[in-house]
């Protein structure tokens, strides 16, 4: 079988004193940290979008990226870039990859020839998830790029749209279930407005929710019991998408009985495009019960688009995998990179360095918010601070045993108030220290 | 009684060819508009913080505002405040107000003598309603400026702050149900965090929770039948507050069953600084059957922070009541003037023209409003948009009648999909010519 | 010669009455407005590039625009929207067009039939000019698509790049003067950095400067006496694009010499991409005397990236034609819609509905303006405001007469100062008056 | 004499190692760093505004900090001021201090009243400095605070406030001589607009010209041969303020031919309100040879006002250090926090740790930068990267020794171009790494 990145070995862990930007610092799959695998806490994917299919195109630019099998189209195409993502992961060993049903197949020029280009891919894939044990994180359909969804998919105004898009939903589940899928991503890139003048924002909605419902009913059906997980995105390409943030997405379900079945796939940079923090989504979704899966990756804070940078800024790592690991992990989901390398990291190679440095990232990141959470240094402060509601009013607060009027009377009696610093500066330092030191 | 505001008389409807600036050219409170008086359409208020209290004082300011009762201190000023109130209310023809507790009487040394001061005061404004015929559209509590709730109110790490803020409000709640206040709002401005390294979001927002459900037992107890409304902001003074925006207020509230009780309060520039434009919030909470009250102001949105603005937007003035008549209305709400002159427009004057000119603005936004549903250019376009969910696989999608298979089986038959335009270009020229015209 | 929009005819001045999108309401282009035509006013220019070149993609879409010619390719295809391009202005109206090289010819496979290529269509361009009376605005290059500018063009690490860009400039230029174009544009879309980590700011702003400086020399020894113009753009696609604003452009230019060889073209959404409004950019370059030309289209304030949107907001054209014709006209320079339609707006007829929008919103504007000068509202407040200049100690202030001991003796004996208030909310509803009855 | 912050002692450098929130980790004052002692690389002043005016206060909230002359007024709080400023600079080993005028003293009933208590108080702080050896680093004048300042200083509509400012910095600059300020600072808070509808901003921009000349002139003939810096910040309180950023500024001296005598003081929070980065603004004041002096401290990159943080970011001040290492130093500027404690870190204690937090992030910034400098990781990168330029035609455009013609001619022969990857992964990865380990 043809190797496509001949000028790239098996990366290999050499440990924080190496040099060498084509070996692990950090990431030593094997290494057991608070009692299991460093991999099996990270569940590293890649993603089959901007790994194999993107090509550095932007709105003002042509593509830049040179890949082995750039000469290729069509299914042959197709059929290089699976021997590639499957060369490219067992390099890095990465064990995961998500994918869109587009990532891997042509479209063709009928519903029936796209599922049918799909049907042969997906052989071929399976084919080497045997070969390789390599697993299948996550799929899902590309229901945004196509003209047809230029007005929405199941937002459509037009119904044909909705079926074109359910038919799409169908096939992916089915896909997605034959590799063996954990979880099956909603992402609605077309799924809200460009203008409300043109717009019947509640007829969308509850379309929304109906497709959503029917899908799951379908899964259901055919034998899915992975987890359904949407990414909320604010904006872009759409004007305003539905599924804005977290607490949106929640509001939504809510509402229409949708709650139990849905989880969160959070990506860093559609949580600072809604004006959030990552920390802030994974931990929104956390005590919610609905962290699902990750899409590690990182924008940049000055620029208004999805620029969806492999990750490299360590303070965002460790408050990640600080919230994942109060979640007691992130399994079934993972955490993909949907990550692209740079428009001028155009060489093969930048794509290995730029997986390494992600996955480093993490890895350093997981072994501090693991020694952070030993040393309780974050956890005895907040229990402290809050301390005054484990006794007395406090107690009676949290036991929901008072009313309005016992905490007025209580009030004019302590209406003295004490309080104690929050040292936010004292506890950024903390965190400092301990990525200094890990 | 002392006349604070001599330099100006009652304010006239003069018409649009008047160029008074203290005259009101597009407001006429009696007017016939769609059969309803544009007065009880509008249902303006005036904000008894920035009107009464506000010294246009800024991060980097001393307050500059010129007014007939800066000498005066403690009850004296606030006895002068009600008398100017009233004035002010009654020569601009308004026929609502909103308060805090605060806003009215000062703080006192104890939390005793916070509330007789309240009674005092209160009892002072009872009578000007009475002689005046202005109503209280809606009364609030100030659980943010104090130190005391620098962490919090009902979301501070300190219950005994729990209790303050609890007192406050049953207080609040009583004195807006003596003053027939027809809403109770609720606004978080410190019920966030600053920094996630010390906050418990979970405990914090269930004790936001349990407190909005004492506080709904006690004003029913005590026999106020109002409405509780919600304000929105995503952030100032807070770095994060729990009640971003219309959709995240509807996720908490949908989570802890208080989304029958409680409605939302719009403010145009908080929707602003979450990233929304002031129509989306308005229509969100119309879609969702929670569009209780506006703040009507508007934000500079090239500027990070809260700045209050009278409004002057045509586009935003339309749109909003675009969205209320749709609503069926604002009632029991209102428009409420939650803005404050510039700090350069310090003389009592500007206090006239700036009410004068954000009151024309949403009469003429009224005005146009009205024509362009009397019309139906907007609504005849959406439903023929829409018109595909009228027969066929578009009224199976929109009755439940259909799931993926029969979807997918249509779609392979039907995968020549034909859209057409949304002509968002002509829609918004569309409305230009209403706003020419009306 | 075929005619490819054939369900469009001319387009007809109607009047404020009409209801038809294919007729001007506003744009009258022989009517006299303060001595001189509406359209000599206005200068109205066609981007080639929107107009003619785009299709619809955005970086999660594939293009959508349905057009007459796109099924042809190469210079087929450039040779069909010359004439395409010339119809539709011919019908418009529209008197001058602004291109890029690869707008009107296809790259090639080599830079010399990259250069027959554009010989060719320039050829049939003149010959359509003839036959049209259309003129072009301004000429430009596009150095910033193909994937060897991917790290700058006068500003690469790579010398190779420079020259190549200058080679495309040399071209552009000699194209430009050969079409009689009144002006030339410079766009630095990948002048800037993606990452400090890796480049020489200093060297790469000192080869700009170069750049610029030897593409003024060679322009002038061909005889091309045309306005050299720089179009300032903070960011996107690049992180950081040198020509940030206007400010920062004279900052460049004053330090290398070359401040008065160029102005400013000043596009509404690069404004408010950079933090500024529209009228500010306008603003700023006519005080310094560099108000070149304008690209007239708008932003979406919530949006982080260039939408380039057909300009609707009459806010925007009242102020912008305020500072045009305070600046005593835009000649040699025009307003040119750098405007696409929304992805969604995808049928040929949207074309022509789009650029009647902006036309018609441009010439109300223009109207609106024209008012506000002659009645000197804005004016004569202005005038008063700045009076203490006019005399005594303010008048030395301007005669460069005093020093800091003079005004602080004059302070000691002036310490009680009196302001009088800026009046912003009186002022903003003045404009909204005019809008309304302009 | 009274010790005010009895709780804490002489902060001690205790090594990395150290987990006592009150001792340093990395600041070792006179560990040698690259030739030169730590001490003399950071220059650290203490801000006197935030540290011993600042309260705490923000738009929704009253002060909250604790501080033992809390119950002072008047000349008798501005003493005790004195005494715990050089009792805390002493403590945390910080030799030198920043101040405005009305820091140190009250403002006075009248001008002549203003200016004897800041001759009181100056005579103070000589007395304490001579005691400490502790020195001046700037001086400034506060005109914005006062509503005299309202519609701006040197750029306001009225004469007399011109007068008023020039009288301030009159005395500033005495003052500040006087105490051997080794610079003098400008910041334009009030000097710019509101509302372009009001604003004469060609006279506005002259009037703020003349203004930095006669200071110049007038510091000149008193002796000051201090350094003159100039602040940018883009807005904050003004809407826009005409000193936006270092490009700006620059813009704007190199037009009144004041670009010799002012350097920048380069603030982060102002860097990230104005769109760029912290290291863009030092960067592109290095490379204009003003880079003068730095406000260290952090904003908060979802908000949008000036949070004025104590920096914690190591990124930023490894980039910061980098910058100034390649500046040849800092001096005679320096790194002043101009930084306030949280409203919430309201305890005395947080002062000290937070200027501990920050001395110690900008330490251990300095070791990085020292150290990626002496291993030239990057400048060796990018010597490569730009290498093309030392010979042949890239040599001959750096020497200015070419033309559009040649250039041109060398293109046609070199259009293949061949470009290499930026490595933008690999390089913020090499930043890590050096973080990790220094
Ligand atoms: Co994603
Ligand atoms: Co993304
Ligand atoms: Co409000
Ligand atoms: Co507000
Ligand atoms: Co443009
Ligand atoms: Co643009
Ligand atoms: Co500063
Ligand atoms: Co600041």
């Amino acid at each position: 079988m043809k190797e496509y990145f001949e000028q790239v070995g098996k990366i290999q862990y050499e440990g924080p004193e190496s040099v060498n930007p084509l070996a692990f610092k950090y990431y030593d799959p094997e290494r057991m940290v608070g009692g299991k695998k460093m991999k099996d806490h990270l569940r590293f994917a890649m993603s089959y979008w901007h790994t194999m299919t993107g090509g550095g195109m932007d709105p003002f630019g042509n593509p830049t990226m040179e890949r082995p099998y750039n000469t290729l189209e069509g299914m042959e195409l197709a059929k290089a870039r699976v021997d590639g993502a499957f060369e490219l992961m067992r390099k890095l060993g990465i064990e995961y990859f998500c994918f869109h049903d587009l990532d891997i197949a042509p479209e063709g020029d009928s519903l029936k020839e796209k599922l049918e280009n799909l049907d042969v891919v997906v052989g071929l894939i399976e084919g080497k998830m045997k070969e390789t044990g390599i697993k299948c994180l996550w799929g899902t359909t590309n229901a945004f790029s196509h003209p047809r969804f230029l007005h929405g998919a199941s937002t459509s105004p037009n119904a044909d749209v909705f079926a074109f898009a359910a038919a799409q939903v169908k096939k992916a589940l089915e896909v997605t279930h034959q590799l063996g899928g954990e979880n099956y991503v909603f992402w609605g890139g077309r799924e809200g407005y460009e203008t409300l003048l043109n717009t019947d924002t509640g007829l969308e909605q509850d379309n929304l929710a109906r497709f959503l419902g029917m899908a799951k009913d379908y899964a259901r059906k055919i034998g899915f019991n992975g987890q359904f997980l949407i990414e909320p995105k604010p904006k872009e390409p759409t004007k305003h998408q539905y599924d804005f943030d977290t607490m949106t997405v929640l509001g939504f379900l809510r509402k229409y009985g949708l709650a139990d079945d849905f989880k969160m796939n959070i990506e860093a940079n559609h949580a600072t495009l809604a004006g959030h923090t990552f920390q802030h989504e994974l931990n929104m979704s956390r005590i919610n019960g609905v962290l699902g899966s990750i899409d590690a990756n990182q924008g940049d804070m000055l620029l208004g688009w999805d620029t969806d940078q492999f990750p490299t800024n360590i303070y965002d790592a460790v408050l990640c995998m600080y919230e994942v690991l109060k979640n007691g992990g992130i399994a079934p989901g993972g955490l993909n990179f949907d990550a692209k390398v740079r428009r001028g990291s155009f060489e093969p190679t930048d794509l290995f360095i730029s997986y390494i440095v992600g996955m480093d990232t993490f890895a350093k990141g997981l072994l501090v918010a693991q020694r952070l959470l030993e040393d309780r240094v974050l956890e005895d402060f907040v229990a402290e601070r809050y301390s005054s509601y484990q006794e007395g009013i406090g107690k009676k607060i949290l036991e929901g045993a008072t009313d309005l009027e016992e905490l007025a009377a209580y009030a004019l009696e302590h209406d003295k108030i004490v309080n104690r610093s929050g040292r936010q500066e004292m506890l950024e330092d903390v965190v400092n220290r301990y990525i200094y030191k890990a």
